[in-house]
């Protein structure tokens, strides 16, 4: 088998098994757009919705902060297939060569936002404020600790 | 009651019954960027994954379809409350007046992406694959209908 024919079948085996098997031929600057689109509307439920509610900024609303954290938790699973090392050039990308150097770290840091989303979630489930704010507090953290060490200041 | 503040009062009453309490204060800019950022999302798992595997042009796979399906469940909400009237003028935009001048006709192409996805999520729950690829071409021709209307061209 030549070489080139032996990584197509690498390629294909791990497309195979690979979840957004049409994402692989996606291009570098489509994953990166994507990934900053799932950014945009995280900011959007985060910082538009749940913090200033947490900050006393706006009313409280149960409602609004149930309803924003189940977009945050389709939201967070979203970005992280968009990583592939043939992004690590694209211009317009934000990330930091960490992602690729420190994977070990960055798989860290989203188990860290998704074990803070889910609490969250389950906190607007449970109905008591101080409990859900507590949980939106939690997830600033969660935020700011993958941004300071994963992407450009 | 002076005229300001008469319009302080009404602002607080729509923001206290509005879903998005905070989203009243974003930029008609920021509205555009997080609509058209859905729109990047939804093209992701609807022609990156879903219509691909519909037309077998990828291995159909029943995890990813399911995984699509949810993630499009939550997308397919999220536009909708970035419609405002201040962002008719927004140069990035692609909305069409008759998104302001047609709303009867605008929320009918909402609600029929929203049955269309719910049949998807059905049906990727059923776990039969030509119910999952009936569901997928329904879901086509739902964006289709709302985008001939009420996008450019």
């Amino acid at each position: 088998m030549d070489k080139k024919l032996l990584s197509a079948c690498i390629a294909a085996a791990l497309c195979a098994t690979h979840a957004g098997a049409a994402l692989s031929q996606a291009k570098p600057e489509t994953l990166v757009k994507q990934r900053q689109a799932v950014m945009t509307l995280q900011g959007k439920y985060f910082y538009g919705t749940l913090k200033p509610m947490a900050q006393g900024k706006i009313p409280y609303d149960a409602a609004a902060a149930a309803r924003s954290a189940g977009y945050l938790d389709a939201l967070s699973k979203m970005p992280w297939d968009t990583f592939g090392e043939n992004t690590k050039d694209v211009k317009s990308s934000n990330a930091l060569p960490a992602v690729w150097t420190e994977p070990a770290k960055f798989k860290q840091a989203q188990d860290r936002l998704h074990t803070a989303v889910a609490e969250l979630v389950a906190a607007t489930k449970g109905g008591n404020e101080a409990t859900v704010k507590a949980a939106i507090g939690n997830l600033d953290k969660a935020c700011g600790n993958c941004h300071d060490t994963f992407t450009k200041p």
